[in-house]
């Protein structure tokens, strides 16, 4: 019954595999990743010598320092994901949590239960680790993982498959159901994305290009884990030492992670007492900033923005910089320019907290708190599975659960309608 | 900034208007309803009018009598309309709930709320009592809505729509969230598949062959509502007159819908004892029998089976009946076969209960009862957005709160990481 195409018949040695995991228990799960963990600890000069083979093709090909940073596994690496792997085993199992449920008035019993989404695949670039991290977080909520983790990352990924496999099958559970494809190249991407009735969900990881692409070409329901461009607004009866701590934090903390604030927006009444103090603060910690006519009037060595900034993910030491004359000015900025990830407000005025919580309509929405904050971990979901930007099915921080689906069960005693 | 393109530019009043909905009052809501109830109630003699020329086109397009049924407005369906309406007043309402929420230790507070997801689209089929239903569930919800009705059903949904938008004008809020593009034919429904970041969900209601082309074409996210392939499976152990009740309902109470049971499996060691029975309770309410050939062993008047039988959604008094060696080879046929929709196990044995209930992927599945109480209604929902086969986002019968998505609301008092 296997297909003859290769891929196929590795997606459907995947799809076999995976349907043993929806009844396997929270310890089975352990003990896997548990052997996951140790595999990887023993296979460290295995790993590292395939991903010198990587690395040298990249170097060969110029990919860059940054791609052949994310793209290199060293012995320190590899015992942090080992430790991740260790740190998911303490995460309550999500399958067979019941979200909900009742008798019915004819005395039929329904309850809603998480199980299993079967396979989930994974679309990722030059970054080896993800491929242990999805494996983690899919065997913990009873999933299957078809990888495509780029041709740049072959040979680290297929070690990593092939020890995450003999791991799984040495406490007698199915190994197959974590494959790569890397091997199938481009195509083989673009075969997963159309693979319906093989994988039943696909998470892009990566370049805002990469996730578009997956976005507009799949027929696989798709997770899209999108980019942020985040937005502070301090408001005229803005706290002025909070407002300089937020969004320096916000922009200085790691700026090259989503959640990062891309652009600040400064109410025209805070202007005058709080505009120095923010940028300058910004400034001296080497921050980049663009800014419109209003906010070059008030401080200096702020460069002139133009369309482009405000809609640009800088990933950087860069800011965009705006003077508006209202909450309403700043919403609709908002509205217009931001990719509904996270946006925060800094206010002492209890009506426009409110206000702003009800109309931005982002993944996150704060008040006086750092963008920082939208993040897994700091959620109290342990582990990051991402941070989706779409409104079906997860919005935000996800966390174990977003990976699972439900079921009705339903318990009678011969009822008919 | 209104686009030029006439056909953007119904999506864009849509989407603006709609952005209104999601801070509106639960009372602001039902009193469109209520004037949209009123509406249909008063407009009677002009949508007959307007299906007339339907009706008239159909006939001489040759529809056929089940489509041109579908197709009719008259009266008493349009009474029954209005009434539908009032019912979704009588719900509550899903936005603002709060689904789950923490404080972090450091002293945030985090709040996930429903919001709405914005604008749904709908693509469906000569229906035009949707256009009212999905519209009264898309407000209650706080959704605008953009509809493809289909051509069969142009002047009808022509008419409902503009009465539509001028009840919800009268009560003071936007009516031009809803939108009908009929006018724009099949590139205009080709186009909503395409029109991400106008709209929101795409929810396709009609024949699979519809279904399957909105799945593969669109790139705005769908809630597939599929078709349902449904089995029962008779145990060994199965209470002979519960089984009786039990198939005879799920088959014959109402065999045009997604619920109703299209495949009987029957145990080999219950052959003897029930076929005889449960078959001739099926043939005596005018059911057309496909057997295999241990149950044209057991039963005469039944015709041959083939593969096409197992895997067709009849939609009538028709059913494939078999015999299984075991609750294994049961399982095993379902998940060949199975649209995922709802399976029923009849059964004494209360290992095999459990292990149908843990082992069939199917949104419903069920122990000792009909397949027809996959229903919203049944379920208590109060409202049918339909029952979604997909597993992302949301499985079986949708509530109203399957319209929706969430928020996180964040509230600190200047927390930095």
């Amino acid at each position: 019954m296997m297909s003859p195409d290769p891929f196929l018949a590795k997606l459907e040695l995947a799809r076999t595999a995976a349907k043993s995991f929806a009844t396997i228990t929270t310890g089975q799960k352990n003990a896997a990743l548990e052997a996951i963990a140790s595999a990887i600890e023993a296979g460290i000069d295995q790993v590292v010598a395939a991903n010198a083979i990587d690395l040298e093709r990249g170097r060969a090909n110029d990919i860059g320092a940054g791609l052949l940073d994310r793209l290199t596994l060293d012995a320190p690496r590899l015992r942090a994901l080992a430790a991740a792997v260790r740190e998911v085993i303490a995460l309550p199992d999500p399958i067979g949590q019941v979200v909900r449920g009742s008798t019915l008035a004819n005395g039929i019993t329904i309850n809603q239960v998480r199980v299993p989404f079967g396979v989930v695949g994974a679309i990722y670039e030059a970054r080896p680790n993800v491929t242990v991290d999805i494996v983690a977080l899919a065997l913990k909520s009873g999933n299957g993982a078809v990888l495509r983790g780029g041709s740049a990352a072959e040979h680290s990924n297929a070690v990593l498959v092939s020890l995450i496999q003999e791991a799984i099958s040495s406490v007698g559970l199915a190994g197959d159901a974590v494959q790569t494809i890397d091997e199938f190249g481009r195509e083989g991407a673009s075969r997963l994305m159309r693979a319906r009735g093989y994988v039943d969900v696909l998470i892009p990881r990566g370049s805002a290009g990469l996730i578009s692409t997956v976005v507009q070409e799949s027929t696989v329901p798709v997770i899209e884990t999108g980019s942020g461009i985040v937005h502070v607004f301090v408001d005229a009866t803005a706290d002025e030492d909070m407002a300089v701590e937020i969004v320096t934090n916000a922009k200085t903390h790691r700026p090259s992670v989503c959640n990062a604030a891309e652009t600040l927006l400064v109410h025209r009444a805070a202007a005058d007492r709080m505009l120095p103090r923010l940028a300058g603060g910004l400034l001296q910690a080497g921050v980049e900033l663009r800014g419109d006519a209003a906010t070059r009037a008030e401080v200096e060595g702020v460069a002139e923005a133009d369309e482009t900034t405000w809609a640009t993910e800088h990933l950087a030491l860069a800011m965009g910089v705006r003077v508006v004359d209202s909450i309403d000015e700043a919403i609709a900025h908002i509205e217009r320019y931001s990719t509904r990830h996270t946006e925060a407000i800094v206010t002492q005025d209890y009506t426009n907290a409110e206000r702003f919580l009800a109309e931005v309509d982002s993944a996150v929405v704060m008040v006086n708190a750092s963008t920082r904050f939208t993040d897994g971990g700091e959620f109290g979901f342990g582990a990051e599975v991402g941070i989706s930007t779409q409104k079906l099915h997860a919005r935000g921080p996800m966390g174990l659960s977003e990976l699972t689906s439900t079921k009705w069960l339903v318990r009678g005693s011969g009822q008919i309608r």
